[in-house]
Parts: structure tokens; sequence; C-alpha cells
């Protein structure tokens, strides 16, 4: 019986021949990616263990991106914990380099790895065709102590894209009506698989918010197959794959959706769920405070190319508060270069470093008691960015931008 | 008998044709500024007056600047409270776009008023030729409401600077060396007087800095003699003095300094006072783990063009995080367009929107035990930037780039 994306790459994990889904395997990571969120936790795990040791060093990457800089002594001693344990085990750091799965993306992910990360958006390496899950820090730092952990293998649902998203709608649309079709629950415990020609016309970008949300319908993980977008982004970054896994003709589906991109119109979520999603249009009219573009989810280069578009020449309304994050340091530094950033501060944005910022609901751009936010983040959940009695619309970076300038929920072509 | 600056400009906020040392008068105030540092307390004294009313409106100046934006749901009901009362009001309202004192320069400040602040730094408007006074926010409140306050006029302090700073050294490096002559408590309810030849080869800029930490030597207010540089500051923000003000030859001087600018050397206030000066090559090689250039001290433009030179093509020691926080939008706006926020972040800086920042510890760049920051910012107190046992060192632009690429305690020269 053929194999998945899904199972061919816990196979390769775990030595054997074949998997399927319902199996459980014993698993040698790839790589263990932790943040700010949990490391000290997992630090002091390990600092109460009887033996403690790192099995490979080498593998485990820690990224302080979540409140950079610190906001708090609270937190500043959490980054020095994680800080002179990486000085002294060795272990690659970034801080303040950018949101982690970005970094993750730009500077380690390869095809065909098994990643764990610290972090629930871990899945959004499916976009270069690797196996990413996020897992909790006690799951973490067996792995990093052993080196392994187990998987049960996931069932995999297929989404067969076929076409071209119009202009002005965006792969974040793509994978916002997706969970509205099948729920924040549809993809439980699941892999994601994605394939077919109207993948090749989406840029490694669209790919991770695509990927990257998956998790939002309960996805165990996302998986694209590698094409050559995805190995020129590879040898643009210098790295090589360390196995181009398809899935077998004959593999196994729980579910397959057969998806035109061209059908995809402008979508928003409305609170309190990710899977609450209404066309743009019937969101027209809701006044915001605030404004955010940024996150692992939409702060690329070619979401800021975006959302510049939409708004060079006008300015932010009176009275909201437009916050724009590029999602790493490479983004930001390209987004400079290309005069961007200009566009973004002469219209009245503010332009922040780096991080995790307003999309988990700590240290920037936090929102008051009945305030209403626009962002492209990840979550849409109750108080997930401020007061509990406020309000998070999820859209496009073109929609959110629109709104910025408009004062209110609109999209790009109506400003 | 003839006036000091700081009488005659208090004469004439009360009407009065004279007034001396050690006379109260009761004032008519030109201007009120306040931020989200206390804003929501006078709000709510306002709320719970029994017939409470703006005596004049037009003379209120709020702005959002320490927590912006907002970090918290507590920061953030603080702000909408603000936002809200300013509508209604129709005060003008100022938010994301620079630190007070730098916004109120831009915008406001004119040569011979009396303005009250509630923040400490509101003498940083003797720049201007304005007697800027810090309050509490009861004292404001009264202002607010009756248009007028009362004044015990204080004794005077006379600098005069002749001469011209040498190539590195800073006005910065002057108005420390000044406090640590006198001592933290050596103007104590005098107003700092500034006057000479010297005075004319430094820019506004160079004032303001100058002005804004006279109050850390417990200065009442400071005020500088408004020259040519000053004029054409005010005509290109297109403004008119309200009076231009000058001591009178036989005006009362309790002290009087003579200040050889060419005499000034690089200096740094050691922890915890900023009077505990000594000469910045006495703290060369004390390892440092943050930077900050940024303050209402130290983000103007030429701040940020003086550590750009400093760093250009150079790069941010290993593990030290180096905070660039422009003054204020236009400051922002100006780098950008000069290239200097490039230079920046390629060096691997930390470039962040306008706001006080860790100059007062809480929001953004926290420093945790033991950890040491050198920084532009106003106050070097124990505890000030972060945990109680940290330590901060206030050294010049120059001194602060130079240490953030040397990893330690250094002067522009040595890098």
């Amino acid at each position: 019986m053929g194999m998945t994306m899904a199972e061919k790459i816990i196979a390769l994990a775990a030595g054997v021949e074949s998997t399927k889904a319902g199996d459980i395997e014993t698993v040698t990571l790839d790589r263990l990616m932790s943040n700010d969120g949990t490391t000290h936790l997992t630090i002091d795990m390990y600092n109460n263990l009887k033996h403690p040791k790192i099995a490979d060093v080498d593998k485990l990457v820690w990224i302080i991106d979540h409140n950079i800089p610190a906001d708090s002594t609270k937190t500043a001693a959490s980054h020095q914990k994680m800080r002179s344990f990486a000085k002294e085990h060795g272990i690659t750091f970034y801080e303040g380099e950018g949101v982690c799965h970005q970094v993750m993306m730009e500077n380690h992910v390869r095809p065909g790895e098994l990643i764990f990360g610290a972090d629930s958006h871990t899945c959004a390496y499916g976009a270069l065709g690797a196996f990413g899950t996020g897992v909790g820090c006690t799951d973490y730092l067996y792995a990093m102590v052993t080196g392994t952990s187990w998987l049960l293998v996931p069932e995999s649902m297929k989404f067969n894209l076929t076409g071209k998203l119009k202009e002005g709608v965006t792969a974040r649309d793509l994978i916002l009506t997706i969970i509205g079709k099948i729920s924040a629950n549809g993809a439980n415990y699941r892999a994601m698989e994605f394939c077919g020609e109207g993948l090749h016309t989406l840029s490694i970008a669209d790919r991770i918010s695509i990927c990257n949300l998956c998790v939002e319908a309960g996805a165990k993980t996302a998986l694209m197959e590698v094409d050559d977008v995805a190995m020129d982004y590879l040898k643009e970054h210098g790295r090589e794959p360390k196995a181009i896994v398809k899935a077998d003709e004959d593999a196994v589906y729980c579910e397959t959706y057969d998806i035109d991109l061209a059908s995809i119109e402008p979508i928003v979520a409305k609170p309190h769920f990710v899977d609450n999603v209404v066309p743009a249009s019937e969101c027209y009219g809701i006044k915001i405070n605030e404004a955010f573009l940024g996150s692992c989810n939409n702060g690329r280069i070619e979401d800021l190319r975006a959302g510049a578009k939409v708004i060079k020449g006008k300015k932010v309304a009176d009275k909201v508060r437009f916050l724009v994050v590029p999602a790493s340091r490479a983004v930001y530094n390209q987004a400079l270069k290309e005069g961007l950033l200009d566009i973004f501060v002469e219209a009245g944005a503010m332009v922040m470093n780096p991080n995790c910022s307003v999309c988990w609901g700590a240290c920037q751009g936090v929102i008051g008691e009945g305030e209403v936010l626009i962002s492209t983040g990840t979550r849409n959940f109750k108080g997930r960015c401020g007061h509990k009695e406020s309000f998070v619309y999820l859209g496009s970076a073109e929609t959110v931008t629109a709104s910025a300038i408009a004062g209110e929920i609109t999209t790009a072509d109506r400003v």
C-alpha cells in the first residue's frame, strides 16, 4: 500500500521501510526549535534531571521572538536564562532576528525533515516539504535529551489545488476559506497535504502562510509537495534537501478536496474563532481601532509589498493605530531597501522591530475593552490580543491595510 | 533692580511689571502638556470635581509616548481614557508621534511662554527660551481647570558659555559635566540660565539635551537666551515667539559659572546617580549587555547621525542588544530619508517606533539582574531600567554607539 507524504517522512525518521496512519513510531528528530514562550521552563526541567545531557546540540535552534526587547524584569530574566544556557551548551541562538518560524524557514528547514517546535505554528515548515509539529516543553525536553520521540502516524487529508488566485486575493484568503469549510476541528491530528498544478502558482510566502495556519484546523502538520519554486528558495538560501518525498499514487487519504484557486474571494474571520469566516464584504463598515500587519503568518516581504501598494500616497485613518511589524530582520532590511518602510511611516503607520507583536497579545499593541483589531495574525480567540471583551478580525495584508486607511473593515479595491 | 530670564517670564505670566526670587506669583499658564504617565489620574480627579470645566482647552496638549503601543490591558485602558476624554473636549492629542518633549519642541513651544508639563523633563523647553517645569497631576488639574497656578519665583544660576565643543564631544557631555560639578542637588528649585558666546555654537538639539537634563541637578527650570539659531528653528517650524526675554545686566544670580566649552571631555555617569560622573576613559572595558540610543534627551536626528557615523560599516557586538529609538515620527522619517536606519539595522541594531523606551524602564528593552546598560536616556537610578540589581551608565550618542560595537564601554575614537 502506498504512503502519504506524512507517512514517508515519519518512516524516514523512524528508519523503517514503511508505516501507516494509526501506527506508532519512534523517530529521530532532525531539528528542535524552541522560543522564549516556554524555553525557560524546559531549562528548569532540564536542570532537575538526574543525568542531564543533550543528544545532539547541533539540532537545537533557540529563538527569542515573543517579547523582544524584554518588557519586564520577568521576561528579561527568562531571556537571560535562555542566553546563558545556549551559550554554555553551544546551541544555535537568535535574538531579535525575527519570528521563530520565519527565522527557521530562512535559515534551517529542509525538505523531508521531521521537526519539533515548542510552538503551535511549527506546521509552517510544510511549505518546504518538512514535517513540522508543535510540542509542549516536556515533549521538547525528552526529544532534546534523547534525540528521539514517538509519533502516532496521522491520517492525511489531500488538498488538490488547481487554477490561480485572482488579483487581490491571497493565500491567506485561501487557507481561511479552507478552515471555514472544514472547521476549526476539521483536521484534528491529521496531516493536511497540498498538491496539484495550483500549488506551483504559489510563492514560498504563500505556502508558509497556508501551512502555518493549518494548526487552526487542528492539523498535526501541513505538507506541500516540493517543486521548482521550493527548490529555488532552498538554493537561494544555500541549503540542500534531506529528502524529497511525494505521496504515492495509491496513498490513502481520509478526505480529498479539489480546490480551484480562482474561486477564492477575500475572506475575513470574525471573532472569536478562526473558522468563523465570511466574505470580507460582510464585514464592510465595522469600525476598527487598530490594524496589524505582521506575524509568522503574514509578515514577509511579499505581505509588506502588498500593504505598501495599497497605502502608498494614502493615510492611516485618524485615531487608528496601524502596526507594521516585519517578520524578520531580513524582511525588515529588504523592506528598507525597497522603500516600503518609508511608505508606511509616511502614511502614519508605526513600524516596529521584528517580533511576534500583538499576534499573541503581549508587549506591543495590546487592545482595550471593546476595541476592534483587524489583523494578519494567526488567531482571533477571545482575549488573544488584549482585553477579554475585545474583538479580533483576521484578514489578508491587503484587507488589513485597506481597513487601516478606511478606519473600518474594507478591501483594497475600495480605498 | 534688574530681572533674570526666569523672573521676566514669570512677571509676564503674572501680569506684573516685575518680580523677584522668593516672591510668590499667580500666573496664567501658556500651555499645559500631559502624557500617558499620569493623565488617566488627572482625568479621574477631573471627573470627581463638583464643577468640572477646562479653562482654555486650546492650551492643552496630551501625548501618548510612554507605553506606545500599549503593552497590557491596563495601559490600553489608560490610553482609551485619554483618547476619549481628549476627543470629547477637543484637546490637541498625539499618539505614537514621539516623546512628549520632542513633540512639544517640534510643534508648540514658543519663547517667553510659561508651560506646565506633567513630566519632570519639561524643563527642556528652555532651549527655546520658554519656562517649562514639571508638575504632578494634581497641580496639572488645578491649572487645567483654572488656567492659572502659583509659583514661588526661583533664584537663578548663570552659566556663561564660551568657546566651542571639541570634535567628538557633545552637549550631553557638557550637561553631565555640569551636573557632576554642581551635584544632583546643586540647582534645587533654581532656574539654570545659559548665555554667552559659546551658546551660539550649540544647535537646538544640543540645547534641548542640555535643558532637558537640568532637572537632574534639581532645577525648577532651564532657560537659554534666544538667538538667531533659536529664531531660525522657530521660523522653520512656523511659529512666532510670545516674547523674547533677556536677563538684565544687573539681574541677581545666586551663582555664576564660566564654562569654556573646549574644556569638556567625553563623560559617563556611573550607576546609580546622574551626578556620579567620570571621564569616559575611566569606564573603558566595562562589559555591557545593552545599549540605548534614544529618549527626549538624545533621540534627535543629530544624535542618530552621530551614532550612524560611528557604526557605519561596523557591527554590534555579539550578545549585545542595541536599541535605536528615534524621538519622534519626524526624526524617524528624516532618519529613513537619510539612510541612517539602514546603517543601524545592517549593523545589527533594533530600530523601534518613537517612544520613551527603556529610558523609563517599561515596555521595551528592560534589563535583567546584573545586566549593564549604557544609555543616552535621562536617568540611571537604581532599577530605573529594569531589575533593581542592574546597572545603567549614561553617555553620549557617540559613546553609546561605540560601546555597542565594542561590547564594552568605550568612546568613538577607539572603535
